[in-house]
């Protein structure tokens, strides 16, 4: 009996190994590799990801599929084998479009731009970036060339990281959230908040120990986890007991280490609590990034930049800090870390002008997959797009055009989920209070498993079982809304200041 | 013209490709891990080494070797490409007979052995290492059973890692070097010599100093090296540009760690040197572990524990001691890393005693593969065995039978590589003295280059192009040889014993 779904479980399990491990080669990559390992690397991973791409898109796929199809008869459409076969159907359909030849040069690019960006930026050289810029944009325009499903070409890659979301949905998403965020941050201009706790030098030891506390509260455990030092900071898993976490030091402001391990932790919760019976099937692996990105922000903002918890956060923060916080208090704590203060750099930047540094990216991705924006001509669009939403003027294209991975990696199609990713932990956080008697005691006394247990249960378990919309229909009864996260931010800044902004 | 060789080392590459990403998992495994990652790990790699294999034995590889053979015609029987053929089809004959079942179970049982050594060896519980040898035994039984151009067994495992050779020559080479070592302990047993340098309490903080300085005499850099901490220590290599190494430290015997890393930067200085033009062929990995094995035991003993290069590191090893070395002399120094002390433990076992310890191992190995020996037997045939030509007894499995990595990752015929290695090494080393114009003088000023780009040449950057025998004939002259080793040891032992022993 059900011998197809069996064989294709296996097949399928396969390439999930597969994907695995060139996830692990590119994690060496990232956190371990000498400099120049790079080219033989590149390599290394293109063929790897080339194979992948070959093996899954052969008619071998396509022919478990077909098999193990009539098996499902009687079961529910979302069971979790309904839901395998109709996941590896709906991949297969889009990967078996891409000739290999593109999936190959697509990854090779990847890696390699990567390296050039850490060396472009280091020398704040935007003209040796341009062309590995080109090369990436290119290859997208011709990944979108191998589709006509859509309604906007930049629907193709938006599909990659938010299946079934098409890119007029998120127009219209951004377009309110940025509505409420320009008077938002009107109102706020010009009133000053006490920046003295978060300016103090911090030495990067204390730094290292505040974050190792904070990461076993919120479950990370060395039996299943690392945390490594990175560039720019990501999470990857190779399992679910093998969760890979990096951050970022800096001695200047330590809030960049501290929020930045606990927004990768949010995500390698997700990765960690995904029910064992989903590995090694197309429903382990996470393929919403706005779901992925709810779970980061939602650990890194509501909780890790709410009253509550900073009350647990604060005397942990003066004890290894080697006086430079002592006497500081929970109170002001918490209204430095929430200050709205328009800046150049989007890691750093304040959970409510966040946003418009993401429609900036939005927006001039989708201009430049469709040709109406050059790469040459990117830089001056960069700086006057962020003189327009956020006021401020780009010191250098290292701090500015220049400051994220995402481009130099091919990674269209992907800021969206950020953006996204905050409305969505807007309603779960929501929900999650109603749910959770007592929530603020817990987090004020760092007992965090109880929220993280609410959202295994509601969120982490599922994996890629339901679409964002079943998922977010069954925990908070809705598709995704902009209003839930707008309010919360409204009380929120109406704490921080002292102000009636409900 | 030349298609069909550009083919098939385009296809070459993705097999070598692939076997690099297999040990960049296996790498990462034994170094960074989280311990719970175990599991799908060893899905992950025998998934990578499965299709590896499939590839590499598919007739899409036996079809280009036969269409690029034409090719060669009027090429030296030597030359690169003759030899990217040659060597492809030696491992293709040898790999297709090998069902793709027994090669994937090999690699799983190797990955799950590993972490099962690891615990066994920690708990001191034999008998929850038994079942994995066992396995392990039995797989590569299984493995021989697979071919049947062998005069002993052991000859199938043995060809493995010393391409062409033969028990037969195993028996005689160990057996003429059992018989020079055996009356040359005896001559000194009894003798003693002040071990109090090797003994101070040494913290490991100063060691990693003093490791850091020696490899970066020998080569190492940080653009394309790494160094680690792990169990057991191992060298790998993923380019000719990215080479690991790992060590281990002891507060309490500081040589360990010390000359583990000259040992492993042995390794890694040859997979260093390899010519760039043989990387992704069938070349540019090395074949054969006995010339590895003189690399690392070259550097380790020849000049780590040489009289000239003592007086490089005397000063040094005080200098990062805090104080336990104060006073130290090189020649003190140079004496008591050059001690025979028959002990029980092989890494830690000094050059002359050495040998026997792979000559217990090498027969045991033998008679479990030909089932004259049984693995509950196993750990009392080890105890008599190292009575008998040590002279000592062993205080427990974890120091005896469960002290090597190798039969828990499946890792049979390889052992003699340590001892063939010794004396090939004797052999380079006598000619690298000749050849080399005020070597001494150079080691006791820690200028190593000159050591180092005489074996690059000789060597190294021939990679796997040429047999044992070949690079031997062409490099000093002749075979391997057992009395040069022989002739090395009894002038450095009558140096340090200050006896005739010529």
């Amino acid at each position: 009996m059900a011998t197809a779904m069996v064989e294709l479980r296996a097949w399928l399990g396969e390439i999930s190994d597969l994907r695995r491990a060139s996830a692990v080669l590119q994690w060496d990559q990232n956190t371990m590799m000498p400099r120049l390992g790079a080219p033989l690397r590149a390599e290394q991973i293109a063929t790897l990801e080339r194979l992948t791409h070959e093996r899954f898109t052969s008619a071998r796929t396509l022919e478990l599929i077909e098999a193990a199809e009539p098996e499902l008869d009687g079961q529910p459409a979302d069971s979790i084998e309904a839901r395998i076969v109709s996941e590896a159907r709906r991949t297969f359909e889009k990967s078996s479009r891409v000739p290999v030849e593109l999936a190959t040069a697509r990854a090779r690019a990847a890696s390699h731009g990567y390296k050039a960006w850490v060396a472009a930026r280091e020398a704040n050289d935007f003209s040796a970036y341009a062309p590995v810029l080109e090369e990436n944009f290119k290859l997208a325009r011709d990944y979108i060339a191998c589709f006509d499903d859509y309604e906007h070409p930049y629907d193709i890659v938006l599909d990659d990281f938010a299946p079934g979301m098409r890119t007029s949905q998120v127009n219209e998403l951004l377009g309110e959230m940025r509505d409420q965020l320009l008077p938002l941050i009107e109102e706020l201009a010009g009133r000053s908040i006490d920046l003295a706790p978060v300016q103090a030098r911090y030495p990067i030891d204390g730094q290292r120990q505040v974050v190792d506390r904070v990461l076993r509260w919120m479950g990370f455990d060395d039996a299943s986890w690392r945390l490594d030092d990175t560039v720019h900071p990501f999470e990857q898993s190779f399992s679910v007991n093998d969760i890979r976490l990096t951050t970022r030091y800096l001695e200047s402001y330590f809030p960049t280490g501290l929020y930045g391990a606990m927004h990768e932790c949010g995500h390698g919760l997700f990765e960690a609590g995904v029910s064992p019976e989903l590995q090694r099937t197309p429903l382990g692996t996470i393929r919403s990034s706005s779901i992925h990105e709810s779970q980061s922000r939602l650990w890194e903002n509501m909780v890790g930049r709410g009253r509550a918890f900073c009350t647990a956060l604060t005397p942990l923060l003066v004890e290894h800090s080697r006086g430079a916080l002592d006497g500081l208090e929970a109170d002001a704590y918490f209204r430095a870390v929430n200050t709205v203060q328009p800046s150049t750099i989007r890691i750093e930047a304040d959970e409510t002008t966040y946003g418009l540094h993401i429609v900036l990216r939005y927006e001039l991705e989708c201009l430049l997959l469709t040709n109406e924006l050059t790469v040459a001509d990117l830089p001056e669009a960069w700086n006057t797009r962020m003189r327009e939403y956020l006021g401020v003027e780009v010191p250098s294209d290292a701090q500015g055009v220049m400051q994220d991975v995402h481009w130099s990696e091919g990674l269209f199609g992907y800021f969206p989920s950020y953006a996204i990713g905050n409305l969505i932990a807007g309603q779960l956080w929501a929900r999650a209070r109603t749910d959770i008697p007592g929530l603020d005691d817990q987090l004020a006394a760092h007992e965090l498993a109880p929220l993280r247990e609410w959202l295994r249960e509601h969120v982490h378990r599922h994996g890629s079982r339901y679409s964002d919309n079943e998922l977010l229909a069954q925990a908070v009864g809705e598709s995704v809304q902009v209003m839930p996260f707008i309010s919360y931010l409204r009380a929120k800044l109406g704490d921080v200041y002292q102000l009636d902004l409900a």
